[in-house]
């Protein structure tokens, strides 16, 4: 068993978020999931249906971070073009799958093996499969690389499958709800942010009515160090009330 | 006045939306505002609240698009980075904007001018300003990167007062319910695309109970065309389903 990675990336592929149809779903889910294993999403690329992005945007992201989750692009038609461009950027051949076309063939019959099941059979090859239960076509692993589906419930549990690789100790978080304006705090807080570097402090500004209402957003790996840097921020939050 | 921007990137800072603790917003609204006006956006990055990797991906991204679009980062609070890093990125001083202290000044007091706000009293040397009625601190704008602000109705007020800037030819868009699997038609949707390199077609899977039933996405800048498409599309589904 290799090490659980530590940093990941995603990348959604796909025109129909960056034109405004979509609101994504996928790489806010993985968010999630990632914080809780503990392993720290460096960053969230989106981008079209074109290769050149695909394969550009994927070769930085895999050899600055640990892993890359992909969303999106593995269907049947003409502008899934996920599996390809993966091959392409990896310098290896696009395969068809028996155990992909054999699915398939069980799934549909022979007369349902159109071209666009024998193109959903295909994977780079050296992939490993991702299987779930929601769907026939799986998405695939090569290398640092998950690719998977950009139908989010399908994205959802073949994520779920490979959470597995990521991460080991959980990020917590608390949040403190501050009905002051952020300048009022802003100094006595980067004191407290030099003073707890193992826990990250976030400030979000708010507004109740006329009124400022934020949140001071902690988070850490160490449970104790983020109760003490709760309790410093508390402490400073009341000074400054009375 | 100098050319719309035809392409544009969407750079997110926030580690919030990257943790899962905030689903992202603004990337979504300006994806929406920006198909409208015509103008293509052809990524969207989400970064930490981290100099290196603001500076990184906004130069990456000015020098690929006709212009960028950041949000968030530009509070108070220590973790509040985005303008001094996007001076760095363009290798000039951070300055304190006169105008800007005025309005401060002017609105809290003399002695409302605390170090946070005297914080967020500084541009990029250079920068024209981004006002709106929402927020004193104004966004600003450097070459052709437009600094936004991340609490989302600052954000939205921020960026409709600069999309005059960006697109000429507005896209429009149809959509085509359609009750088959992908995989039956995905070779004559090959076929149209290819017909209409001047209309992008997606196709997007979804399912009714155990039934198939997706959308055909067509979208162009030339109305005209747009609708020979779609009556393309029309004509091949019903001929399937005959």
């Amino acid at each position: 068993m290799s090490m659980a990675h530590q940093t990941a990336a995603i990348l959604v592929i796909g025109n129909e978020v960056l034109s405004g149809r979509t609101r994504e779903a996928n790489a806010y889910y993985a968010a999630g999931k990632l914080f809780n294993r503990g392993c720290r999403l460096s960053e969230v690329a989106i981008v079209p249906d074109e290769a050149d992005a695909i394969i550009s945007t994927l070769n930085r992201l895999r050899t600055q971070f640990d892993a890359v989750i992909t969303s999106g692009g593995i269907g049947p038609t003409h502008d899934d073009i996920t599996m390809e461009s993966i091959a392409e950027a990896f310098g290896v051949e696009l395969i068809e799958h028996s155990y992909i076309v054999q699915a398939m063939t069980d799934h549909y019959g022979e007369e349902g093996m159109n071209e666009g099941r024998r193109r959903m059979s295909r994977v780079p090859q050296g992939a490993k499969l991702i299987r779930c239960d929601k769907t026939i076509a799986p998405g695939a692993r090569i290398g640092n690389v998950y690719i998977l589906a950009g139908v989010p419930y399908i994205f959802e549990s073949q994520l779920d499958s490979i959470l597995d690789d990521f991460g080991d100790t959980p990020y917590q978080r608390i949040e403190i709800e501050v009905a002051l304006a952020e300048s009022i705090f802003a100094n006595q807080l980067t004191a407290i942010q030099q003073q707890f570097d193992d826990v990250e402090i976030g400030s979000y500004p708010g507004r109740c009515g006329p009124n400022p209402c934020g949140k001071i957003c902690l988070s850490s790996q160490d449970k104790l160090r983020l109760n003490e840097a709760v309790d410093s921020v508390n402490s400073m939050l009341k000074a400054i009330s009375n």
